[in-house]
């Protein structure tokens, strides 16, 4: 029933929701004579599609001690045997895609649920843990930079898989020259920044950055508390000293947060451009423990030393790029045309994915999002540079900086 | 879990407080060798008092999910356990008196509960009742004025009874001659009020009153709702229309609306004086069925038709006394000062009793307290009038207005 | 133009207003034929009066750059000539009375005109002086306690003089006997207050006031600011070391204030009537060099030592009586009724007269109200506290305390 | 003195604050041996430049009462005598660009003064006109499409004349084929889109924007009122009705609005880079009559009916792009480095020029930012719509929509 924060929904209501998604774009569209479970579900557990119903206002999700926990588990079965019964009589190819939407709509409120969870336990004052167990990443390599050419390059999602709308469509774009670090920035990296007045210099932050600096009061990262002098983190399994986290790389830091490390360190954020256009050059596949969830982990982990392979699965990466539509894009017509399109702005895309992100959810054309003062999800960030002539190219000697090469 | 306002605290959080209540107050103080269920729920359960340690914030209370509901009864559990144990060992009068104060806070937090509840479910979207059955008063006779001549008069609690310490010192007033409605103001009188333009005539309204009108935008008590041109109460049996209830007391008022009603009426509230000392002249004993939840009711019922009888148990009344501290009252030392002292500002006293007050806690002495703006409550109001000869008696013929002799 | 608070008005709109009270309610209802100034006026310049004209809303006082200065100077003028003629013509009682009403009203404007400068210039990044000159009282010996007691009293207004309808109608009180301080509180007294922890003890403060110490960061009355370790005051004359005006009566301190200083002393503030019966006993007139603006003074001053005789003139004393109608009062029907009448709640009452109170303005029976957290008025406070036989009377070694025999 | 919205500054602050950029970023570097006009002024008019001295907060930028208009005219004119003397000395080229720098931060301020005159008289109750005169263009021709083919295209500042540091650096872009109105939308379409609903379909919108619809229940442009049934729009010359405006683009509208009502007519905004490309091929320069305030005018006009010349010296145009740096951007070092770069979040850019925009201040790859949901400057829109294949291309049959061939 707790819901911590505005961003985050209780555990029932995803629940819920999750099955409404199903009920309302499978069941009540394709499948003949369906039987809601409730009528009034059609608009309790709506989010935000404004062409099915009304919602219920966000902040009253964690007033639903009605319906309780056992109707919202006999919801879902309701659905999951029609959808059965849809699947022997035979569904169109219409209804199969759907079904494939609905899955994939899921495992996003399977992450959110995790963020929910851990924002939830760490309100209480209790602190309890998640889970006990795991072991964090003992060391980090200095990062490496990989040179990109740039010049025309296509992005965006081709071929057979899913996708959602707003990956498309695949188009050419012109890049200038890049470098990119060879994995993201660890905690300790994270540390030195602080030690170094990051959260007291104005000339590192954008305006609304410094703005909100000020305002929340914020000293370190979501969850990061100074306690006799020693440096916590709130993690899954409990509060765990930064010693133990040094080669981790850093999470719950804001798009203004990342943005101002990466001044301080002399260099970028990368643009979502970039990024894609490195990892379809240098990562061929999505790697088997891509999700550490599955894993047995509950943190992200520091990456194993090999080039640019630690992309997905252990913190979404802010990107420099505003959330817009690509060249060519509308959204879909009708309510599923709300999943994607009317967040396009005022929001900045991440990439990659984190360890809570269900493997089979993860892609190099996806494209993650979240306002820039966001901190309660699982992002974190990597260091680019520009390595046009002009400005002169990555040569050794000038990667002092903040990442010995 | 629930906690639909900020008035309002979990059910689960209302069972942990009135047990660390006896833990605080009266196991560690007086029971040697005490051992506390958890040390942490010391300050977890504290509500306001400064003087024991430091409290959560009141808006997180939703977010216990962890002590879960099973640890809270264990808790509770100890803590029975314990008190059995000091009553075995015999006690001194001190811890006597401190259970009973614990008994009448947890009396207390037994009302606050029903009002949390029932505010709860309303926000719930579905608007589920709490219980079924019961019936409301079909009839109310026109209110008589009964006459009171004032003068010296004592109010205050005296003798033998427990009372709490802002009842004393008993102490010597001088009243003017008033008169006093023989019954609270009814929900058709209300309606009445309403449609003669109550809520948009600023000349009936304090200013703050006012004020809060437009920017709550208030056109009727909490829980009254007009569908399909049809006022409609939400009560704990559900939704019911307006017409089942004419006579039945009007609740759910915050102190501006009973302020504005009396104005509008022609006459006005009474003061905290006035009504203790016409109750104690004409009202010998608390009725039998004072608490309507024991008997089976759930809403305030319409009053029998004696004299001044039906002042406890129905609805708290607004009186236009604030709430400050009698002559000579000094608080408590110590963290027991906090339980009524401190509130001593900005709240306006409330006299009798509601539906949901258990009877053993109604008294003619007893002062309640609200914001002045408060409307979660079952609070209502009664009546009263200047017959001073200056003013002109309570002659019939004066009596025309709202109230019928 | 300034209004730096929301409590403030700029100077050309106290000016404009208080043309407008004449005209509303003399000219327009008494002089035969009088053309107004300027049609939008009447509601442009109203500021509550609900059943005169809808008002602007305060917060847009600071826009009116438009009428201009000329323009509300030619106002004036306009209505100063009317007033003239009325005069001239020969006016009935009724006008005359509102008249001196219109002369009463802007009585308070000018005094809430010095607040409003003061704010305005200490809000001001730089914090000009408002006037050179001036001195400070440089000692106050200690105060003494002066018994009374009690009985039967009456208070309120009687008699020829012009008065406020809310100091009416003159009543019978019954009083406990009690000591009265015979001077204010001092900077020095206060000082040892904060030197105390008195803004870090929450047991001292009631639980709003508590509140409001931590929400608005209170560590000192209005206009203190501890620089380089040396308190200074914002004063008229600009900043002033604190050490220059120990003996000066604090001022600028909240009702939770007040009372948080009389609860640390061991002592209580006087209720308004026993202010008032207080003064009717010992204080004959109201001392020629009451208003302190006038004879040059820009701030408080301290008492001289006689025998209470220093109620009126230097800071409006905070009593802990809530603002209410006295028994039988009724507010005046029409416009005029809204007054005083519609603030009766949430409001603590004041007596005595400050620094900038007219001279005139100044009697016994005066009741002022402000919010309890309101502090840009010049308000302070004297000590009470209780002799009846049963809290112990006031023999010398119960003196001890904050205050010296 | 007025600020009337958190955006706006009062006329005596920007006359200033201009004054305190050149000597802060001149006088100060440049000319040896200069006397400052007053010490406090460094920081007293610093807008946001954290690395020069800290601010004052902007909200009390309305309690400058002190230093007053005389003594802000003698600070111009101690530092254009300042300048004058640099002048005759003879500057190095630094100081020289210095100059011109702000000579162009004064033009903004000039526009910026515009619209707070504006914003500042309409929230006078009275609504006082700026001045007399001038007439609205009476009809507009339909507009026309014209086509772009795209490619690789060349964007950003180069070559000799004055640019900011966010229109550099010039680069490549790779563009999709598009299509560009001939012409802004007019108020008499806009009024189309109202009436069809606009401000009352939630697929239309944002859904930020949708929330702000509701929030500020919005449902017209900024300065429109319906009065008497009759929309009427209050502009420089007082309130006029729309009737009158038909053929006059409409402004005051939020990006959430220029982008509700792309979506409404089918087509959508540009981006920013489609807008210059489109400009830097049909537009060679800046036409004579761009500032109409220069020309007498003081609200923008309709386009005559030529191609794509009416771009500059109307409305400001919202393009769907978010305000961020160009590939290789890197903000100055220094305070300077503050002018533009860190407002690089959570912005739209427009693009163009306004009525109020200085002549010399226009050119075709200036950008322009606001937050998306600001109203209060002169911003309009657009429309602009893809011309691939695959998407079809501008055919006249696809042309029906809201705007007609």
């Amino acid at each position: 029933m707790v819901q911590s924060c505005p961003e985050a929904s209780p555990a029932k209501w995803h629940l819920a929701h999750t099955t409404w998604f199903f009920e309302t774009f499978v069941l009540r569209e394709y499948l003949t004579g369906y039987q809601p479970c409730d009528p009034d579900f059609l608009w309790l557990f709506n989010s935000y599609y404004n062409d099915v119903s009304n919602q219920p206002e966000k902040k009253i999700r964690a007033s639903f001690s009605r319906p309780g926990i056992d109707a919202v588990l006999a919801y879902r079965q309701h659905v999951d045997d029609a959808i059965a019964q849809l699947d022997q009589r035979g569904m169109s190819p219409q209804a199969a895609e759907r079904i494939e939407l609905g899955i994939h709509h899921e495992q996003q409120h399977q992450e959110l649920l995790c963020y929910d969870i851990k924002h939830a336990l760490w309100t209480n004052p209790l602190h309890p843990a998640y889970a006990e167990g795991g072991k964090f990443q003992s060391s980090a390599s200095p990062p490496r930079w990989l040179d990109f050419t740039g010049g025309l390059t296509e992005i965006g999602h081709a071929g057979e898989g899913f996708a959602y709308d707003n990956e498309s469509p695949r188009h050419t774009v012109f890049l200038q020259p890049f470098a990119l670090a060879s994995r993201a920035v660890t905690c300790a990296e994270y540390l030195a920044f602080m030690e170094g007045g990051g959260y007291t210099r104005p000339e590192l932050w954008l305006s609304e950055g410094w703005d909100t600096v000020n305002a929340q009061q914020w000293n370190a990262p979501l969850y990061w508390r100074k306690l006799d002098g020693v440096w916590m983190l709130y993690t899954m399994r409990g509060i765990v000293p930064l010693s133990e986290m040094d080669a981790t790389p850093v999470c719950h830091v804001s798009y203004f947060e990342a943005d101002a490390y990466a001044r301080w360190a002399g260099k970028r954020l990368p643009t979502e451009v970039e990024w894609e256009a490195a990892v379809a050059e240098r990562v061929p596949a999505v790697p088997a423990n891509a999700n550490m969830l599955e894993s047995g982990q509950l943190h992200p982990m520091a990456a194993p030393d090999a080039e640019l392979d630690q992309v997905f699965g252990d913190v979404w990466e802010w990107t420099r790029s505003a959330y817009l539509g690509y060249p060519g894009y509308r959204a879909p017509a009708g309510a599923l045309g709300e999943y994607n399109g009317k967040f396009m702005v005022n929001q900045m895309v991440l990439r990659g994915g984190s360890a809570v992100t269900p493997r089979s959810h993860i892609r190099s054309t996806y494209r993650n999002f979240f306002s820039p003062a966001a901190r309660w999800q699982l992002a974190g960030l990597r260091l680019a540079q520009d390595t046009s002539q002009e400005s002169g190219a990555t040569q050794p000697s000038r990667h002092g900086g903040k990442i010995s090469k």
